[in-house]
């Protein structure tokens, strides 16, 4: 019972105004509480960031500098009424840097927070990161507050838990219409769901599948997650410690399955929305859903797409698709490699997905052929698990007394706008490490990239989601040419193969487009319409101004967990890491309005890209 | 990670010399070292228990003084080779005893134990409980070494989790034969199955049921458990900290399900076990077994019973019984009350599930009436919870850093020739606390007990498993007369009533004998053989003299968990507490065998009862 969240608040406070992280935040709430804003904002570091999730700004936002710390205070301070810091542990120095765990309140909830305070004429804040984690009075019934479960006592009228459950079900959809409506019921819908359930919100999760987790156990077989265990729990339910690092596919499906049942997530299964439209005046949804082939409709207040954070599939539009003979189909498409030993394929494409796509067909001996269209960035899984996320995310970290809940907390304290220089020499390590390797993948001809600045694969997972594998062995087929290797741009397919600009033609029974997923905000074309998604805008990027990340700078994730420009409508989804952690700010987020918590949006959510 | 399995051995281990248990614990160390048992006897108080779990004695036995402790080092020091003794944390010292968690290890295996040494001419152990926990070599793939699951890499023969899944499920009794067969898939069964199936030992869990859990789900409809959720967690995976305090039964069943799945418990629904023979030339048993009714034959080498610990109903023999025209069953038949309403019910027995039953009758409008044969002892849950269990399995008990693996330890040190002198007093509070409800009962004419000794319920539960009643609620019923009271033994059944000794005529519709359960060996009786059955003799009980649990003294729970006089026959079972905790031995022994190793029983269970 160590997880961050599950300390009782009274056990580990201390306040130990001798060192400058308690003087700093003693100082702070002084300001705060006089109102006086240009003296809070003086305590920021000339060049400093404060992340609020959503316990001062109802967003996910990030402010810059002392200018941007006092225009956040100006417009939400009087509302917010902060009080409370205090230090959760004792604050330790190292480099000059003061990191503080904090603890604190507003008018409406309760926050945590993570402080980097340095000397800049005194002590001053240089990352500053707020999060809500309860709404007072709608604390979650856990540990102490946990249900009784069983009812003592006669009754005449007693309902079981059973009966309950029945009842709910019989009724969701019919009389009772959900408060949230969830579209995608993966990892990132299970997690939200769990969530909204355990906060009392009427929710209903639907998905197209069967059933939970088949969204995992339909891909190829030999997929296991590329993410190691500790990152990627789920909100409330931890995987036991005889979990595999990098998980099966089918096992996960069984444990999100699992899981849905246990946190008892209303969850409509072989579900499929096929329309929706939002009425201003009423500020409802009307959806459309057919649940196994029945067709009714829904009216949830508020319509949350996790569908999928990399959006709809990316098919090129190729001269010659017409007349290819062959079978062709998009990566998330492919059924395995089962059905095409000793067939030629050609997987257009060179990122996670073709690796993974060829790697599977090679070992069951397909004749297969890998065309790169631009450089690829490729960290070999172990070297990324040690280096990138070890000090956060193992048993190494576990045993330094970093658990999930506080490993995500200090990912998010660290602002967006410097990540890329704390990644870049991460990456600088890997590359040594894995040199040889490096050139051979050169030596075979293969484009090698560590992203625009060198700031490797996490901030391309933030900036643009792809452009990267992170290998667990593909890569030494393509090194050892056991995956032939075509490189350029595809110029047409003729009826038996694929031609590219160079007029290299390589014969194909199987074309596979592994060519990636478009914006989030496609998914809400198709469901809702063309305008709506033009409202909303590109889902997903910080505006780095790198490839496919195009400026200005947003700060965040564009559109992800938080408010958009469309009243009432959501995007939710991500990694496990990210399915876990966001859905608990966006879960508050709902929370709130479904009780009429009062939720002014600072800095809603500019359109800068359509798509 | 705070559980005590899961602390890495290097972490907090402390020796400091000038503590008496630091010291006490060197100088047994120095004895055990030089092989002088009677200067390591003369460690022990001249009153003392030494309770070991397999990892001396390959048993679970408890000795008792200097004597006690001389015969178990003189039997198996050489063998053990113990060594490396050493605080796990600091000792404290309250009221003249200091409590001592330490760390020890044998030549097979390492072990934990906890010790309370008092000063009797310098310090002596009093108590002292040694426990292995893992066999060296044997580990489990748990945490640091939990598996990789992605097997990284190019290979054309690899094979998936799912299709070595699969290929066990085929092989698994056709081409596999399981080294330990667990009839009966309840609690006990499925967390031994997950321990066997973590220890990597060949295992098969059988159970007449469709689908795990359904031995809950298909109990009556107002169940939930009647322990609290901290006491309830099964090995591995604990409930989430949303869970019920007293969960209902359709959810345990869930739970159960999905474990199983979750730990990968080889599992067979549906399946009963018919007939079953031991050849002592191959030891190895014969199984016949029905699978969806479809009959094959298993041939383990080892067979555990884990039916459930109350054994088979206890079907009164009562003159009339077949000229009585209503409908009559055992409480472990009964359907629920639903079909009831508006009939006469009489309930024969007045303890646990009479009065689960009553109550549920009554909530359904039946016509009710308990009768009460001999007294009976009841405790509030709320109370029990409170007084009995709130220092070992609560939120207060986590605060206070005791976890469930540490609670375990503590309730597994306290000896139970002396266990009862420990609960008296909480009993009296108990009664102290509810005066009012016991004096509303006696004066409704209900005949109320506190056990023999006046040690409550946890006593009578482990000395005859009976004879009391966790009162949810419908005690009240027969303190308000709601449901009727009627006292005394049953003469005879007419066609239309139940008659009992003083001529009092009960009209029934329906007689539920809820009359208990005999001992577990009429398992062995009915798969096996009499011979058998009474070769292992009664199961549970101490031995303590008292009501149902004759003499002579047996320091232990008879047969349960541990070797018996059927070679490779074991009993397992218990509530969800036991079967987590002593799982953990059971599974040790048979992994001991499974792998080899040299697992001489010392004390081997002597028979003085046949059931």
């Amino acid at each position: 019972m160590t997880q961050l969240d599950e300390r009782p608040a009274a056990a580990a406070a201390t306040t130990d105004t001798a060192d400058p992280a308690s003087a700093w935040l003693a100082t702070f709430e002084d300001a705060l509480t006089a109102r006086d804003v240009s003296r809070a904002a003086g305590l920021f570091a000339a060049t400093s960031f404060w992340r609020d999730l959503v316990s001062f700004t109802w967003n996910i936002t990030t402010v810059e500098n002392p200018d941007g710390v006092a225009d956040l205070l100006g417009a939400n301070l009087d509302r917010v009424d902060p009080s409370g810091f205090r230090l959760s542990e004792p604050a330790t120095t190292e480099d000059g840097v003061t990191t503080a765990w904090f603890e604190f309140e507003t008018a409406v909830g309760r926050g945590r927070g993570l402080a980097r305070i340095i000397d800049e004429d005194g002590p001053k804040a240089w990352t500053f990161l707020t999060t809500m984690h309860e709404l007072k009075g709608h604390e979650e019934p856990r540990g102490v507050r946990r249900p009784m479960g069983a009812e003592h006592g006669a009754n005449k009228s007693r309902v079981t838990w059973l009966e309950k459950r029945q009842a709910e079900d019989a009724t969701l959809g019919a009389e009772a219409q959900p408060y949230v409506l969830v579209v995608g019921g993966g990892q990132g819908g299970i997690a939200l769901g769990a969530r909204l359930r355990q906060l009392g919100v009427p929710s209903l999760v639907i998905d197209k599948h069967p059933r939970p987790g088949d969204q995992w156990r339909k891909r190829y077989k030999s997929l296991c997650l590329h993410d190691p265990v500790w990152y990627d729990h789920l909100p409330y339910l931890k995987f036991p410690d005889n979990w595999p690092v990098f998980a099966p596919k089918d096992k996960v499906g069984d444990w999100l399955e699992f899981y849905t049942r246990v946190m008892e997530v209303p969850y409509w299964s072989s579900t499929v929305a096929t329309k929706a439209s939002y009425d201003e005046a009423t500020g409802e949804w009307t959806v459309e859903v057919e649940r196994e082939g029945m067709p009714l409709v829904l009216r949830p207040t508020h319509l949350v797409l996790a569908t999928g954070m990399s959006g709809k599939p990316n098919i090129p539009d190729i001269p010659g698709m017409d007349v290819f003979r062959g079978e062709q189909h998009h990566s998330s498409q492919h059924p395995g490699p089962d059905a095409y030993a000793g067939k030629k394929v050609v997987v257009i494409g060179s990122n996670n997905s073709a690796f993974d796509i060829c790697g599977a067909l090679w070992e069951h001996d397909a004749d297969v052929t890998m065309v790169q269209r631009s450089s690829t960035h490729i960290v070999k899984s172990d070297t990324l698990m040690d280096i990138g996320l070890g000090d956060l995310y193992s048993e190494r970290a576990l045993a330094a007394g970093v658990t999930t809940e506080k490993a995500d907390l200090i990912f998010a304290s660290l602002p967006y706008r410097i990540m890329h220089e704390f990644q870049k020499p991460l990456y600088d390590q890997m590359r040594e490490r894995d040199r040889d390797f490096y050139d051979r993948m050169e030596a075979a001809g293969f484009d090698l990239d560590w992203g625009d600045d060198g700031s490797g694969l996490f901030m391309k997972y933030l900036r643009r989601g792809s452009g990267y594998y992170i290998d667990v062995g593909a890569a030494e087929l393509v090194a050892d040419g056991e995956v032939k290797l075509a490189k350029g741009q595809v110029d047409h397919l003729t009826e038996t193969s694929v031609v590219l600009a160079d007029g290299t033609e390589l014969e194909a029974d199987l074309v596979v487009y592994a060519t990636g997923y478009g914006s989030m905000n496609g998914w809400a074309a198709d469901l809702i319409s063309q305008e709506v998604a033009d409202r909303v805008g590109k889902v997903w990027g910080l505006g780095s101004d790198t490839t496919k990340d195009p400026g200005p700078w947003e700060g965040e994730q564009r559109n992800m967990w938080k408010p958009t420009q469309q009243e009432n409508l959501w995007f939710h989804g991500g990694n496990l890491h990210q399915s876990r952690h966001y859905s608990l700010y966006l879960a508050l987020q709902l929370k709130a309005r479904h009780v009429g918590i009062d939720t002014p949006v600072y800095r809603l959510q500019e359109v800068h890209h359509l798509g």
